[in-house]
C-alpha cells in the first residue's frame, strides 16, 4: 500500500500541518528535504543528518537523483545490493526525482521524441535513452519510498507554444509513468521486507508533476489532466509542481505556485520541486506546500554562504569569506545550537573557506542544514498552536 | 614549566611505555599524531578526532605546520584569537613543526645563508625570511604544546659534504632556537593561564632535531651537539629525528632511526618526524621511539586506499577504488569498529571515491585514523602486560 496521508489541520491561509506515512519513515510536513545528489548529502556523514536540528529529529527524509545514480553506480548494482536505502545506509524516507531535470539541465545533445529523451552523458558522453517506462523502472530499482513521474521540465523563458509542446510530453509521459509503475512495483528491493501498522506489504508511491511554464491556464490544465488518470483508486499519491527556479524572477515562482495549487486536491501532499531560500519554503508552506527540497543550503555552505537568524527579517545572509569575519570570535549564529555554532568561531571558519580545507565546506553544511531543518520545524510548531 | 616526561616501564628491545605531561594533555606514548596542517585535520571534525579509535579515546595530540600557518591566517591574528588551540576548537595538545620542511619542499627560490631561510609563499610568489629566531616567535604565537627548533631538512640523495654542509645550518640554528625560545616563551598567548599540579605555570616545550643525512657519524655528532647545549636545566625538552621519509629506501630509514637513537637520552621523548606506515610506526615504537606523525592515513584516505588488519601480515591495504568491490556490501575492514566500518559497504565507499564525493575522503579519513590510533592502543596495552 501506498502513502497514508494524514491531514492534522489547515490554515485559513492554507498552510497545512500534516503527515506522511511511508515506508521507511513517518514525515512531519511542513517538510525540507536535503539533497543527496548522488547518494550522499554532500559532505555530510548520515550519522550526522540523523541528529541535526531542534531536538536531534534530524533529517526525515532526502533526495537521491536518478539520473545520477542510474549513470554511476547504475540503478542495476543498487537493486542487487538491496535498494538505495542500504546501499548508502539511510534507514529514514528517500524521494527519487525522475531524471528529467537533469536531462534538461547536465546532458549534451538532448533529443526529445514522443518516446521519450534522448541524452548524452556529462561525464563521458556515452548515448542514453530516457523514457517515462525507463525512468519507472530505473526508480523501482533504486526503491525510494517516493518516486516522480517522468516529465520535461520546461526552460524560462518559453512562450505558450512552446510550454504548450512541452506540456504535451509531460501529459502523455505522466500517464505511461503511472501505468508502468503501478505494474511493476512490485520489483522494488524491499518489496516483501516493510509492514505497515496494518500489517499490509508498505510500497512505493508515485507522485505526478504539474508543468506548464508561467501559464497559469496551462498549469491548471496540467493539474486537471493529471487528476484524470485518478481513476480505480490507481493516481498518484501525491502531486508536485516542477519547472520552478529555473531562472525566472522569484515573484513569478511565488505566482505560479498559488496559481496551481487550487487545483491540487487536498487530501493528497503537496510538493514544489528545486525551491528554495529559508524565507521562501516558509512562505510556500505558509501558502499550502507540504514538502520542499533544494540544494542551496549545501552547496551555499561549501561557497561560504551562511543562514542565519536576523531579528527584524528572520533570515540573514552570511559570507563567512569577508575580511570583517578574520579576527571574530562569535560563532556565525550566536542563537544556533548547531554543532557548528556551538563549537567554531567565525574566524575559524573563514580561515577554512580562504585555504578551500574540506572542513570548512563540512561545518557549514550542517550549519545551514540545521538552520532550514529548524525554520520547518519551528513552522510545525506554530501550525500546532492555537 | 616544560613538559614532564614519565618513563613506565623499557623493553630489552627498547621499547618504552611512557607519558608525556603537557598543558593541555597528558599524552599516552608510544603515540601517532595526526596532522593538522592548516589547522585542521583534512576532511575530519574536531569532535570526531575526540573520540575515534578504541574506548573512545580519540587523538591525544595533533600537529600543526608553522608554515602554512604563518602565511594563512598569520600566527598574529591565531596569537590575537587566543592561540591555535583556541582559534581551531581543540583542547588537547598540540605540536608544531619549525616550516623548515615546508620552506624544504613547498616554496620556490629558497635561499639559505646562516641567518636564515629567504624563501617565496607557494601561495602567491610573495618573498619571506624564516630565521630561527622568527620560527620561534611563530611557534610561540601558535602557541602549541611542543615546538621544534628550525632546522634544515637534508635533501636525499645528499653527499657527505653536502649532508655536513647542511647539518651545520641545524646546528647553529639549534642554538638560536633554544635560546630565543628561552628568552621569549612568557609571550604565549596562554601564559598564565594552565597551571600544572604543583601549582607552576604551565609552559611550550622545545625539542631539538637530530639531522645528518644517512651518514650515522653526522647523526652521532648532531645529537651529541644537541645534547651540548643542555646546561643549567635549559636544555631541549625532547628529541626527533628529522630527515627521513624524504625519498630514502625504507630499510635506510631504519637503519638510521637505529643508529641515531642510542645517542639520545632515555629520559626526554623521542619523536621520528614524518613517519609512516602502520607497520612502519609499530616498528620504530619497538625499538624505543615515543612519538610518530605522517600524512599517510589522512592523505591515502582522500585517495581511496585504507589500511585494514590481516591476520597474517597484522596490516593490509585496500584500494576501494578496484572493480572487485562494486558490490561488496561487507564494511572495509570486517574487524574494525569505527564509524565507518560500523555503518558502510566497500561498495559504498567504491561509489563515493568514483564520484569524488566528499563523503568519501570523510569517512575513509576516519577510518585511517582509527586504524593508526588502534594501533598504538594496542601496542602500549601490550607494552604494559608483563
Amino acid at each position: 500500500m501506498a502513502l497514508q496521508f494524514e491531514l492534522l489541520s489547515t490554515r485559513a491561509s492554507g498552510a497545512r500541518r500534516a503527515r506522511i506515512h511511508l515506508p521507511h519513515q513517518t514525515v512531519e510536513t511542513p517538510v525540507f528535504m536535503p539533497v543527496g545528489t548522488q547518494g550522499t548529502v554532500k559532505a555530510v556523514q548520515q550519522s550526522t543528518l540523523e541528529t541535526i536540528g531542534p531536538n536531534q529529529i534530524g533529517a526525515q527524509i532526502i533526495l537521491g537523483n536518478t539520473y545520477h545514480l542510474y549513470l554511476r553506480p547504475g540503478h542495476e548494482l543498487i537493486a542487487r545490493l538491496g535498494g538505495l536505502h542500504k546501499f548508502i545506509s539511510w534507514p529514514r524516507a528517500m524521494l527519487t526525482d525522475s531524471g528529467g531535470f537533469q536531462v534538461f539541465s547536465l546532458s549534451d545533445l538532448r533529443k526529445i521524441s514522443d518516446e521519450g529523451v534522448r541524452f548524452r552523458s556529462h561525464l563521458d558522453g556515452s548515448s542514453h535513452m530516457f523514457t517515462p517506462e525507463h525512468s519507472m523502472d530505473v526508480q523501482i530499482a533504486l526503491g525510494a519510498d517516493i518516486c516522480m513521474a517522468f516529465d520535461e521540465c520546461t526552460e524560462y523563458p518559453a512562450d505558450e507554444a512552446r510550454a504548450r509542446e512541452s506540456l504535451r510530453y509531460t501529459l502523455a509521459w505522466a500517464a505511461r509513468s503511472l501505468s508502468h509503475f503501478r505494474a511493476n512495483q512490485h520489483r522494488v528491493p524491499w518489496h516483501t521486507e516493510i509492514l505497515q501498522s496494518d500489517g499490509a506489504l508498505a510500497t512505493q508511491s508515485l507522485f505526478g508533476i504539474v508543468q506548464g511554464g508561467m501559464y497559469p491556464h496551462l498549469r491548471r490544465e496540467s493539474a486537471e489532466r493529471l487528476l484524470e488518470l485518478e481513476h480505480e483508486g490507481s493516481g498518484f499519491d501525491g502531486f508536485a509542481i516542477g519547472g520552478l527556479s529555473v531562472g525566472e524572477p522569484r515573484e513569478l515562482t511565488r505566482q505560479v505556485i498559488a496559481e496551481t495549487l487550487p487545483y491540487l486536491p487536498k487530501d493528497k501532499p503537496r510538493y514544489v520541486m528545486g525551491v528554495g531560500y529559508p524565507d521562501e519554503i516558509v512562505e510556500y508552506a505558509r501558502m499550502g506546500v507540504d514538502m520542499m527540497d533544494c540544494v542551496i543550503p549545501t552547496r551555499a555552505a561549501r561557497h561560504g554562504l551562511l543562514f542565519t537568524n536576523a531579528e527584524a527579517t528572520g533570515v540573514a545572509r552570511m559570507n563567512i569569506k569577508n575580511r570583517q569575519y578574520a579576527e571574530d570570535k562569535n560563532p556565525p549564529d550566536p542563537s544556533c545550537i548547531c554543532p557548528t555554532c556551538s563549537r567554531y568561531s567565525r574566524a575559524y571558519l573563514r580561515h577554512l573557506a580562504q585555504t578551500g580545507e574540506p572542513l570548512g565546506g563540512i561545518l557549514n553544511s550542517i550549519h545551514n542544514l540545521h538552520f532550514y531543518l529548524t525554520t520547518m520545524a519551528n513552522l510545525r510548531a506554530e501550525l500546532e498552536s492555537a
